[in-house]
Formats: C-alpha cells, sequence, structure tokens
C-alpha cells in the first residue's frame, strides 16, 4: 500500500532493493564479480563474447564450438537495420552530444528489431532481444560517427568479432590484433558493476514490462549524468590540462584548494583500488606510447599529492583514468569514449532487464511527504 | 559501502526513498495531492497553467496578473525548433510506436533546446528548463501525429492555453471550450501521482545530473512498459470488445476464468476508489454522447460482476477506464492517448528531477548477491 512503512537512507546506498544472480561489487576488498567469476580474471583470459554468453545464458560457453556458435548468433544482428537509416542520418547532422544521439537511435530501435514488451516475452524470447539490441548498440554507434564525420558507413564484416567489428566499423581500418584485444578487456571490465545509476534505471524501466529499447535508451540517459561517473574524456581532459608530471602537483593542489575533485580519481564504492584501473594500467603499458608513459608519472604524482592533502579519503585512481588513455591510443576520438563505455554497459543493461522482468514486479516505491500540511477541504468526492 | 545492510520488499513497496514535498497518493483513503491541495479540487477549480504553476513554483499563481505571466512564459516554448524537425520526419516515418516516437524525439532535445545537465543549472536555471521541456512535450507530438498523418502542420497559436493549443495543434481545428476544459481537467489529474515507476526512473536519472531530455525521455520508456498502467487505449478496447451492458457480465466472467485482469479496473494503490475515475466520469458525463452513456453502464455492469466474482479484492474502475472515453469524444485518435497521458506526466517528471536534482545525491542502491558461490582463485591483482 502507500503508507510508507520503512524509510531508507537518501541514495539507497546499502539497501538491497533486488536479488541478483548476475554479481556484486565489493568495495572494501576491491573486488568485483560476474556471476561466480572475478570480473578481472575473465577480461584476463576470455574473449568478449565468451562473457556477454554468461550474462545472456548465464553460463561460459562450454568448450569452443558453443562459443562459435554464439559468436556466429550475434554477427547478423549487427547491422543498422534500413528503417533506422533516416533517423541515423537525422541524428547524426544534429548539434546533439554523441551519447545522446546514441539513446536517441536506440530509443527508436524496437519496431525495426522486432522488440516486443519483456511482459509478453517468454525467457528464450527476452534472451533473444537480449542478444539482439547489445549486438545493435555499436553497429549504430559507428554508423553515427561515419555520418556526424561525413565519411561513408562501412560494411560490416560478420567474420570479425564484436569487439574488432566496432574498431573497423568506427575507424574504417582493419585495427591490429594487439589493439583489438585492449579494447576488448576494457569492455569486458566494464559490462557490469553493481546497481549503479544507470543498471538500477534498467531495472525500474524493465520492471513495467517495457520492451529492451526503453530499457536501453533510458540507461544510457542515466549514464550521461555528469555524477554517475563512465567519462573517460574527462580524466583525459585533466592529464591534458596538467601537461607534465612534474605540474601534476600544483594541478591537484589547486583543484582541491577549489573544492573540486580530481577527474580519474575516487570512486563512491571503492575506498583501496578499483580493480579496474589497476588492469588498465597493465593493458595501457602493454600498448605503449608517450601518453601512456606520461599517465602512469602523473598517477603516481596525482595519488601522493591526495595522499598528502586527503589522508583520511582514500582516492585510488579508478576505471575512467586510464580507460580515456587506452581509447585514445587507440585512435578512437575523444567524443567516443562514453558511447564506448555504453556498449559494453548494454550488455549489463539487458542482462538485468531480463533477470528484472522475470521477477514480474513493477517497482513502484513510496515515498515520505514533507511539504506543508494537506488542506482538505473542498473535496466532494470524499466521502 | 556496497555491503547491503537493509534488504526490502522486491518493488520498493512501502519504501519511502526520498522526502518530497511535490504531493503524496492515499490509497486506502482515496485521495492524492499536488504539494498541499487535494489534486481533484486543482482539477475542479483551477487552469492547467494555474497547476503546473504549483509543480514549477512551489504555489499556486499569486492572482490572475501572475497566472497569465506564467502563461506567457510558457507559451514561446510550445514551438518546435528547427534543428528537431528533419528528426520529426524521419521519427515520424518510421514504424515506431506512437510513445516511442515521442520519447525518442525528446531524447535528442537537449542541444536544439539548450538544456544543460541539472548538477550544472542553479534552481532558476532549473526551473526554465522544466518549463520549456513540459511545454515542447505537446508541441513535439502534435508535429509526429501530423507528419505521419501526411498533414501539414500547424503553426502554434501563442493566444491559446496550453491544452487549447495541443489539441488544436493535434487535430487542426480550433476546438470548443468545453472539450478544452475537458481535457484540461483530465490532464491536471495526471501530473503526478507518487513515485510510480516512470516518475521514480525520473528520479533516479535526475540523481545522476543528467539534463531534462534524457530525464523524460527516460520517464516514457518505463511509461511505455504495459504493467506501468497509463494505457487508456487497452479500455476503450475492452469497452470496445464488450460493446454492450447486457454482454458486460459474460466478458468479465470468461476474461477472469481465462487470468486476465479487466482493462480500466483496479489499481495497486486504490483500494476504495480511484478519485481520478470518479471525477473523469463526472467529465464524461458532461460531454455527453453515445460512447459515454454506453461506458457508464458497462462499467455498472463491470462493477456488479468484478464485486461477485471477487469479493476479496476491490477493483475500482481507474484513470484509464474514463480516460480514453474521454479522449475519444473529444476526437483524439487512439494512439495518442497514452502520448497525452504523457504530456502532462512530463510537467510530474520535471518538478520530481528538479527536487531530486536539489537533493545532489546519486541513487545507487545496493543488491543481495544470489548466485552461485564466487570462485575467488586467479585473481593475481588481489594482494
Amino acid at each position: 500500500m502507500t503508507t510508507p512503512v520503512l524509510d531508507v537512507p537518501p541514495g539507497l546506498n546499502g539497501v538491497a532493493v533486488a536479488a541478483t544472480a548476475l554479481g556484486d561489487v565489493r568495495g572494501e576488498e576491491g573486488f568485483f564479480h560476474y556471476r561466480q567469476y572475478d570480473a578481472t580474471t575473465l577480461a584476463r583470459t576470455r574473449s568478449f563474447e565468451d562473457v556477454w554468453h554468461l550474462f545472456v545464458e548465464g553460463r561460459l560457453p562450454d568448450g569452443s564450438e558453443e562459443a562459435a556458435a554464439f559468436r556466429a548468433a550475434a554477427a547478423p544482428h549487427r547491422v543498422v537495420p534500413a528503417e533506422l537509416r533516416p533517423l541515423v542520418e537525422a541524428v547524426a547532422a544534429s548539434s546533439a552530444a554523441p551519447l545522446a544521439r546514441l539513446k536517441t537511435v536506440l530509443s527508436a530501435s524496437a519496431a525495426a528489431l522486432g522488440l516486443r514488451p519483456l511482459v509478453d516475452l517468454d525467457s528464450a524470447g527476452r534472451k533473444e532481444q537480449a542478444l539482439a539490441v547489445a549486438a545493435l548498440t555499436p553497429a549504430v554507434l559507428a554508423a553515427l560517427h561515419r555520418a556526424a564525420a561525413g565519411l561513408p558507413a562501412i560494411e560490416p564484416d560478420p567474420s570479425l568479432g564484436h569487439v574488432a567489428a566496432y574498431l573497423y566499423e568506427a575507424t574504417g581500418a582493419r585495427p591490429d590484433a594487439a589493439a583489438v584485444r585492449a579494447l576488448e578487456q576494457y569492455l569486458i571490465l566494464t559490462i557490469d558493476h553493481g546497481f549503479n545509476a544507470s543498471t538500477f534505471t534498467a531495472r525500474v524501466v524493465a520492471s513495467t514490462g517495457a520492451d529492451l529499447a526503453d530499457v536501453v535508451s533510458a540507461a544510457a540517459g542515466a549514464l550521461a549524468g555528469p555524477l554517475h561517473g563512465g567519462a573517460p574524456s574527462r580524466a583525459l581532459d585533466a592529464l591534458d590540462a596538467i601537461g607534465s608530471a612534474d605540474r601534476a602537483a600544483d594541478f591537484v593542489r589547486s583543484e582541491i584548494a577549489a573544492g573540486r575533485r580530481i577527474m580519474g580519481f575516487g570512486h563512491p564504492v571503492y575506498r583501496t583500488l578499483d580493480p579496474r584501473s589497476t588492469l588498465l594500467r597493465e593493458i595501457a603499458v602493454g600498448l605503449g606510447g608517450e601518453l601512456v608513459d606520461r599517465a602512469v608519472e602523473v598517477e603516481a604524482a596525482i595519488l601522493a599529492t591526495l595522499a598528502e592533502l586527503k589522508p583520511d579519503r582514500p582516492l585510488p585512481s579508478n576505471v575512467e583514468y586510464y580507460a580515456g588513455v587506452v581509447m585514445a591510443t587507440l585512435g578512437l576520438p575523444r567524443a567516443m569514449f562514453t558511447p564506448t563505455f555504453a556498449v559494453s554497459r548494454t550488455v549489463g543493461w539487458c542482462a538485468h532487464a531480463v533477470e528484472q522482468a522475470g521477477a514480474g514486479k513493477v517497482i513502484r516505491p513510496g515515498s515520505r511527504y514533507v511539504g506543508p500540511a494537506i488542506e482538505r477541504a473542498g473535496a466532494p468526492e470524499r466521502g
């Protein structure tokens, strides 16, 4: 009923709003997992499609044959339907931000993909549509990028893996294996991460039985919020502003003095270290280059200064810090960083949506009215 | 931190997730209010703009001068920006559902409207942008409807009130005063209604500091869910299927026997009566006509049969039952019913977003992991 029985902390921090088998984040331990597996181990040892299979099917592929079959099943969905092409052109010609463009096309994609309300689908239908939406996302993003830049669309190559196909369709060049593997590891690391605001948005929308286009476009809207995180370009902007490591301490001091946060450092959940950052540093170092070398030096200088200025508040480098460095090194333009993050997170959003839809209960919380006393006079229809 | 400290009921029913001064729903009493005022009294006695002012400014207009100034401030925003016109054409030409079309254009509207992230705006800026987005919504909906039907767009008439302008721009005909007032009362009644799933979606997205285009398009995605409610066309479809009152009992019996719900009856919160339905019945009867007469007779027959079949489960007629009857009587096509509902609810969504953004805290709940035991081996970066 509507009478609130339970007040909970603002932001719902520490409130377990749902049961999930998809994974968890253990902030105090610097650890997160996808289903039963350490997510960083999956990123080290598995392909993107293997982990995607884990989210869709609830288990890793059973051998290389099943892995190949899943990859083959996903590939045909990596095509922008003809019906969406005029929309892609119109959106690409607008002045909307790249993430807003992506979510706008996703918002319109239900009819073109044959998506149906989750409530009208059985478990197999939900899995199938989750696969289709997550497969479409990078194709739409690449098509938007090409159209906005006045470049011709790249014909999809179904022989490529999911991540290689995205890089190929976005840049127009056949990416080398090291670049694909670096981006693949980043994207595996960012598929899911607890009930952050965008993932929770996906679950609330899915709880109404809406379709997956409604779900992912809504979640992408939450991801667009500056307080959500997920904007690796900001960390790279800060790295640009700093320039070289010898200027990092002054930069941090003046930002902190001005009451601003240092982009790329600190996380609402991780206190000791962000395990995604640890692995991304390795990935970046593996790619190498001037930007990477500088990022490593600047990171050390920033951490030292933050430890001095904020001894009681651990501010480890977060996923955004090296994400921007990795994507820039791979040749992705800065405007594509957050939408690229959405490419992998869409896999997570869809899995959460399918799980939530299976629970069959609309999320409709209560609230605590704190306004002026209600004026009840003059309500003739109340007996 | 991430360790859940508190498990709450699924769907968060009865959990007060936020404090709000915007209003409340008291289901047991068949009563809901906007700020301190009985919502049905506002619908009986006030203009749409007066109640809109209440949501934006926190109080009713102080006299007719302030009311006129608010109306004059809203009118210029009721125009589809030139930048969005190609998008409206592309979306109207697609096979997307009407609500999906509306949310798609809203999703893309941030840049054209100059919307900024809520977190970057002060209180005055948030109010101003909330006004702009809610004013734009009916203009976009009317433009989409005209374009999809191959009809020329109607030039906005800034001298009209908000609801008259919508009816004029959608139908191309100058509506009579009784029609405008009937729709106006319906739209006042549906501006807000507690923390339903779409409103909660708006608040979760707003909590990230995203812009109001992100907020309202995400909320509209939740509204699209069949379990959310807000689809008056379904109730009208049921009325069509029944035909005349003498067939209502058989219809209800066979639907209940098949395990289906009767569209237009029952509400998750109201047990005794839905006060919106009570007033909408009056409004419909005021408009009159064959459909209204039949709806009144069928309603009585359905309620009698439901009382017999489900004596322990009150299933009062809900807001959807007469909403469809009223909108059909006004000449709105069935496909426009739910998007028209979104026209007024956008005012509520924006007010909730502004309130939530003011709280300055990202909504990031915890969860309860219920999957297989975590396999911790092979996580070399964990010390």
